[in-house]
């Protein structure tokens, strides 16, 4: 496997484009268009807000049809909770881009991000689309990922190269997230885009396994968006036998798909809203694979937990705080707590440690939290970020 | 029923101290002991952590034996997390206080607020008792609420004054928490105490009720602390006939147990750590009791939420999608939401409203936010607090 610089732009038969049509008040670009040459089998994984965003509904129906030539993406107005006119608007977008692509309206996905209750500026909108469309390009990736980003700061793409049965194939992946990040299913955007050939059934099994354990690992601040969905298109250009059995290209597509969607997703925690670092939160030795998650999740989660580490505090007592209260069952006399490796807490106990040593591994960018329960051989593990003043400043004046 | 100006000595027959003995390094009082001149009918609940404080773990052995004479508390240091030795230490506390008081070991309530995971300064904490028992004055309640604050700015007790058979009986309470509130079975510290008799059945089962929809239903942070508790002591100096059945004078208790504990409770979540305004969050028309609970958790726990209504931001759409990923199960498209009665929401859709208005009810002290399900009878209420620079800045150097 060879990662590459790139984009969803970078498998065989992808074009892109990102532009400003007027959405976002600061002139940003908001509207991407990402567009396959051919029908793409397609695969998604849809938040399970029980809310959810006129966009991702009508993605949620289209992808059904099995293929799909484009996915449409707004940023700055979510298209939720505005009623019949939502589903109106959402449906126009894909009417309008199938037309302009000679394709099915049911072969356009859409999403849209940003502030929840207010109607999109349709007129906005039809223009970017067209202009946004007229542009596509072999290498628009990195634009279209600029139009799709919100509070984002930084980009978050990759490309990966593996070889599927002689032939070369590339996996590529955009994502963008910052707060409301809490993922249940999936979380934030995300689009994959490849040229491989694989049969619907695996790419959705392939995505729906590697975002559980990837998008669905990662929190900012415990928020659940109505709008997440990963989506992935498969156009066959790289001409390799279509995958239809879980056989070694498969798990060699798996692999790489996981290397994109772990990319992402550690991104998009690190780019949390006001995030100084990235926190990898593992729990290992639980008796049970839900034991694991719920510690991660509730050490992940908490603002105790999140603050000391933003004050580069090694406060070890509010993780085993946290992990008491997840509502798992553990023996917290056995539990073990190391913060980038340095021991602090052994059989639930505190250790003297060098508080010097602990100041020095606190300011990295990227911090380790092991929890280990020394009851079992179940792991799991989160990613977060800390939490600083702004993302207090970025969420107090969001929709102004 | 009256409400007095008071606090735990107001009920006949109690007496409290505070001292500082030097375990807050600020040189501000750290150790609180209040006392039943005779013993006193027991009740208390307990954090659901599943780990739990040396001194808090004592103090559930010791209330089994159904009565108390005085209740001994620092603040500082939350004697958890160091092994044998906080039990050790513990155990000395609840004997010291025995020897000086003249009663059983056993009838010597005790807990530790604070840093966890750091051994309680035994020499300190011995001076404070002897100081704080030799201090112990009828009208030192408010000394004892001060010596058991941390980062509370507020202090905060209150005394009712209730008939009960024709005497005049008295209940109040003091407590403290400001952060890594939030509650599961009791929360913080709380000590109730009350001259009125009442039978130790009764009295648990008045102030598990009680503490369910109020010390219950705050949150600050989704943290619940592992030395949570709140106790109750009735020592009959009113001379009551002692309340033994769920009779007319029980309601009454209990109505003036209900008084002092939401009085309580709000405070708690109204100085909150940084906060700047008190949140409640109702929830009504919910299909069942645990839709209209998870609904009103997942609001009052969404870090977005809290830092929108900071920022004195009317962002609704937050609201909704907390509901959407609380995991309770409902109709979208029938909620209403009201911001201090302001209608932002008419099923599930945005409503045009005055952004001038929301801004001038949003700069409040006191925000009501409303949620209607339209689809029920059931209703829940929790108090929260806004999420402010402060929170961080407190909470990133807690430690230190």
């Amino acid at each position: 496997m060879i990662i590459e610089k790139g984009g969803v732009t970078s498998p065989s038969g992808f074009s892109a484009a990102g532009v400003a049509c007027g959405i976002k008040k600061n002139g940003k670009k908001d509207l991407a268009v990402v567009c396959s040459d051919i029908p793409a089998t397609a695969a998604g994984v849809f938040t399970t807000n029980v809310v959810k965003g006129h966009s991702l509904q009508v993605t949620m129906d289209h992808i059904k049809c099995g293929t799909a030539r484009a996915v449409v993406v707004n940023s700055g107005n979510a298209n939720a909770c505005v009623g019949e006119q939502g589903q109106k608007d959402a449906l126009e977008i894909t009417a309008l881009a199938a037309r302009l692509l000679g394709c099915k309206q049911q072969e356009v996905l859409v999403n849209s991000t940003g502030v929840i209750g207010m109607k999109l500026d349709m007129q906005a909108v039809r223009s970017g689309i067209e202009n946004a469309v007229a542009k596509l390009s072999h290498d628009g990736g990195h634009e279209a990922e600029e139009a799709i980003m919100t509070t984002d700061l930084v980009p978050k793409e990759i490309a990966v190269q593996i070889e599927l049965g002689g032939k070369k194939a590339v996996i590529a992946g955009m994502s963008k997230g910052s707060g409301m990040i809490h993922p249940n299913m999936a979380t934030m955007i995300g689009i994959i885009t490849t040229d491989a050939s694989i049969s619907k059934e695996l790419l959705q099994k392939a995505l729906k396994e590697i975002t559980g354990h990837t998008f669905n690992r990662i929190s900012v601040d415990g928020d659940t968006s109505v709008c997440d969905m990963v989506v992935a298109l498969a156009n066959g250009k790289a001409e390799n036998e279509e995958i239809k059995t879980e056989n070694s290209d498969y798990l060699a597509f798996k692999d790489a798909l996981n290397t994109v969607c772990t990319y992402l997703a550690r991104l998009v925690a690190k780019d949390g809203e006001g995030a100084t670092k990235l926190i990898e939160v593992n729990v290992k030795g639980a008796p049970s694979a839900e034991t694991a998650y719920k510690i991660a999740c509730a050490v992940a989660k908490s603002p105790l937990v999140k603050t000391a580490f933003f004050g580069e505090d090694a406060n070890w007592g509010r993780v085993i705080t946290a992990a008491g209260y997840s509502g798992a069952s553990f023996d917290p006399d056995k539990v073990d707590i190391y913060i980038s490796g340095l021991a602090t807490c052994r059989n639930g106990v505190a250790l003297a440690f060098d508080e010097a040593e602990a100041k020095k591994l606190l300011k990295e960018k990227e911090i380790d939290i092991t929890i280990d329960l020394k009851s079992g051989d179940f792991s799991d593990r989160m990613w977060t970020c800390d939490f600083s003043y702004d993302y207090v400043k970025i969420n107090g004046s969001y929709r102004s």
